[in-house]
């Protein structure tokens, strides 16, 4: 008899970016397996929870992977309700899918619960949409790193052929990042926009050009961060470009 | 003196995959103009407000937007708290930007409150992550439809080059969005999924090739349904994917 395992995305970072089914999930739980960079707030959710701390900020490798799978069965050996919560959403950069290989291996029940993820959040601090009418029909989200002995993904041409583009886990990276999309053929004038922290208190955004993605970078502190690409992210005045969009509307 | 305006997500469609803060604003909200589709339980929360239903559910014309943005305004000037209610995300194909530009051209105090996009709640209904390690580094987040007079996109290219894709607003098009990704060269064995009424109870989903995705959307109803694309959605018995995953985890 195994307990159910509900691998579930704790939003972007701001507690009340949770989404109510996770909050009463994490309320009923026996055991949190949560990520690093969760919000204390929210996890203090599981009042009545052991609340483990598994995985590592970023570049985890294959071996600390394998070690979570396999608390996450030894839990629902244990106990009726166990939570694995993962920063933004399970299912996009989350490794979700080796903890559901290890959990159908071992037979044991589990529900996904979907999450407000990072780009998003971005989006919103910086009231910027993502798509646009006539401007942006197509988001790609993408991350350069990959794990170690993988073959490496054409990420970049990826982002060059879409309108707009969030990258994940680049920030770190940002010399390689801008030459990677230079290579793919991205223009060196790409309006380009990091933020830190989004959906946080101390939320900080930086826009440029992919020319100047290194200097963007280099003004971050040591919160995560996403870097965001597009026409859309073009560093006009608000104000104009609002009446760019008016008159655009109204043609 | 006006009041302020949220723009706020609904997520996917189930109520409780709402996030805290968006039903804190419903309760205190004055008024609530909300999209066709949000669940009646999401709508309930706002227990004070006027509650306006606008936008049509898919196919909106300009003029319906520009009356949307013109009460938007007026509601501000008229009330404390306005929730605008938007279906998943409001900035990604919610045509977001459009009422940001006629709240900031009137003024208008206005913050965004982003959601679970469908593309997650399909991901997780399906329990397939849209990125996998070593197989999907790249996900695409597009739409075939454009607005009347709008150059047409090229998302069946930004969807080729992408590892896994996700198209929204396009089940009803099949025949189109089918031939217009083998023009781009996707190929005709790419594995496909058609998720309705993600995250809902009467969720459902369906799997094949992109070769027989016109025959898949013929076994829909009336409920919004996403196309998700690439080799992620193999369709294999679950229990041999969970294998084939752990092996190459092993490896």
């Amino acid at each position: 008899m195994s307990g159910k395992v509900y691998l579930v995305g704790a939003g972007p970072g701001a507690p009340d970016l949770l989404t109510l089914r996770a909050a009463r999930l994490l309320a009923e739980a026996d055991v949190v397996l949560h990520d690093a960079l969760v919000h204390p707030e929210t996890l203090a959710l599981a009042a009545r929870a052991e609340r483990i701390a598994v995985g590592k900020r970023c570049g985890r490798h294959s071996s600390a992977q394998i070690f979570i799978n396999k608390r996450l069965v030894d839990a629902a050996r244990r106990h009726r309700v166990v939570v694995r919560l993962k920063g933004g959403d399970p299912m996009l950069f989350g490794r979700a899918q080796e903890e559901i290989a290890a959990l159908e291996k071992a037979g044991i029940e589990y529900e996904v619960v979907p999450g407000v993820t990072a780009a998003l959040a971005a989006a919103s601090d910086l009231r910027i949409s993502l798509t646009q009418r006539g401007a942006a029909r197509s988001v790609a989200f993408v991350t350069p790193r990959v794990a170690e002995g993988e073959a490496p993904s054409e990420w970049a041409r990826t982002v060059a052929a879409a309108d707009t583009a969030v990258i994940y886990m680049g920030a770190g990276d940002a010399v390689r990042v801008r030459d990677a999309l230079l290579e793919a053929g991205v223009a060196r004038e790409m309006p380009v926009a990091l933020v830190e922290n989004a959906s946080l208190e101390n939320s900080r955004s930086v826009r440029g050009t992919l020319a100047g993605l290194e200097a963007l970078s280099a003004t971050r502190g040591s919160g995560p961060a996403v870097i965001l690409l597009g026409r859309v992210f073009v560093a006009v005045r608000e104000a104009e470009l609002s009446e760019a969009i008016a008159a655009a509307i109204a043609a």
